[in-house]
């Protein structure tokens, strides 16, 4: 690999604790000799006219140009006339898939053991559509917009995935009795891609009866695919259940084989430049980007290490009951290559 | 009480295990001399074109009348032409709060000790609308709609259900970040039903981020108030982190002080007329009817014989690990009166 040209990838290290997780990322990285080059680009502190966010037009041409990318947490500023930052990427990069592993770390204990799921969300449109306005006074209206396409093909990504990761069983998570139409064309589009996956067991499941059935026993679960607004809420369940957003990577893929992996927790502004901050999520979010990127060997490399140094426990964060700081936990992992 | 005119109430013991459960409560209520007068209503066999689903106008009637009622599960007949039987009921009777305490139930050990959550919910409006259509082929929507009457009317409940019942704290649940018009007008009514509860702390928390931190530490929320979906979602999570439906009572608050109260979980057709169903999330919802009531003392002691039982642990159904009938248990819990 060393002598290999290194591969461009877009870097956002984002706001707040983001600069901070993404230098852990940077040392992790040249410490395990990962042919990556990165191309980094900040939020703007202006609307770009092109995106009508404070994303740059020339932040998103680098990620359709390198085709990968790593993202840490980026707040949205407050105000009106433009987007946010998180949906503006998912719609202009054509973001259509969402993926949460959310598995137990050793040695970090929570209620639940063995965690092992995986979130497979829509992440173009639905409850997401920016669609609502007011009939008349009082009454407001949003519309959730399902399509046949965007539903054929995050289907056909999650059993895809589960079928290329060994997995055994895929969930479409559903509303279908109270939304026949929406969520009815989304399960019509699951049990097509289904047909063509004997090997994966396929079942639909009601999303209250889902969440139930994930806090009683979550071992019921392996992959779950599903509408927007259902994938936002069932990721964050799963997270709670290991620990917390902090420790769940995450990985969005585009049309073409972009992938955009992010560490989906908030920027933490009150904890910022202080060296505080938890990097797992994107560290993790990293190794998923290296996944894609087939760099295999790097990706298991890393991903033990951040495993082994949390399951040790003499290196954590304070989110972690530990009192390292991020450079501190980052050293640890990088001894631990 | 006993020389008190026995006070009307209508019955639905409703499908599968109903009857059996419903014949708990029964005996129960005898057994400890609850001024009742059950009138009892079976789903009918045809759509009834009053209500246009399977639900008797008369049934309908005899609620209206009563003003109360106690509600086992229905499971809605398969086929076009007629409206579920549950959401027939919350709008033809303009059931619009759904109340469900989850408290965890000493003795019955779970991941999670000392649940104590009251989850309210919009049962009206919201993504239940059933206005969906296709838009072009491919393409179809469905609309949730939310009312300012609707949600003042609901956050109105929560806020004074939280004063008389010694609670501290009414968190909103919503996506307002997403659906800025519909959730947003939904917050909007809270905000200023709030105004009018200093007494009571008021936050608002999104609802992915809410799922998160109710699975990592319950103890952080109180009373839970949120539109109709999201109310569906959180209420079946609470009752997970609790043992399940099984054991989670429910109440709908309707216009005009009716009150329907109602097991929630479904009509175990397998189980069914073989004398193993928990009746446990009736008899708690017959509770909180005789709560409504102000049959205060009655219902005190019910609900203490109920968790005495299920504490005791020698008197348990199997969902529950034990190997007690339905009458077993019921007897048991009548001892305990
Ligand atoms: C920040 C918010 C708009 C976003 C979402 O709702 O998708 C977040 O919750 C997420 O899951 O990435
Ligand atoms: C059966 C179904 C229509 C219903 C709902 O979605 O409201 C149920 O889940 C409930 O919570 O009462």
């Amino acid at each position: 690999f060393c002598s290999q040209a290194p591969i461009r990838a877009t870097l956002f290290p984002g706001d707040g604790i983001g600069p901070e997780i993404a230098d852990s990322v940077k040392e992790v990285f040249n410490a395990a000799d990962v042919p990556i080059e990165w191309e980094e680009h900040y939020v703007g502190t202006e609307i770009d006219p092109r995106t009508q966010s404070f994303l740059t037009w020339e932040s998103l041409e680098s990620v359709r140009r390198n085709r990968v990318g790593l993202k840490g947490p980026m707040a949205t500023p407050i105000g009106k006339g433009h987007r946010s930052l998180n949906l503006t990427l998912r719609k202009e990069l054509n973001l259509y898939a969402n993926v949460r592993p959310c598995y137990s770390l050793p040695g970090y204990k929570t209620r639940y053991d063995d965690v092992d799921l995986i979130t497979i969300r829509e992440n173009t449109e639905g409850e997401y559509s920016g669609l609502e306005h007011q009939v008349v006074r009082g009454v407001v209206e949003s519309l959730k917009i399902i399509t046949r396409q965007a539903s054929l093909r995050v289907a056909e990504y999650a059993f895809h995935y589960a079928k290329t990761h060994g997995r055994q069983r895929v969930s479409a998570i559903h509303k279908a009795n109270i939304m026949q139409k929406t969520d009815g064309l989304f399960l019509k589009c699951c049990r097509e891609v289904a047909e063509k996956y004997p090997e994966i067991t396929y079942e639909e499941v009601v999303i209250d009866n889902c969440c139930m059935m994930l806090v009683k026993n979550p071992a019921l679960f392996d992959v779950l695919v599903m509408p927007n607004l259902y994938g936002d809420i069932i990721s964050d369940l799963c997270a709670g259940l290991i620990g917390g957003l902090g420790l769940t990577p995450s990985c969005n893929i585009g049309e073409g084989g972009i992938a955009l992996a992010e560490a989906v927790h908030g920027s933490a502004p009150d904890i910022a430049g202080k060296n505080l901050a938890n990097p797992t999520a994107l560290l993790l979010s990293s190794v998923m980007m290296l996944r894609h990127l087939n760099l295999t060997d790097k990706a298991t490399r890393i991903q033990d290490a951040i495993i082994n140094t949390i399951a040790e426990g003499k290196y954590r964060t304070a989110d972690l009951g530990g009192s390292s700081t991020t450079s501190e936990f980052t050293k640890a992992i990088c001894d631990h290559l």
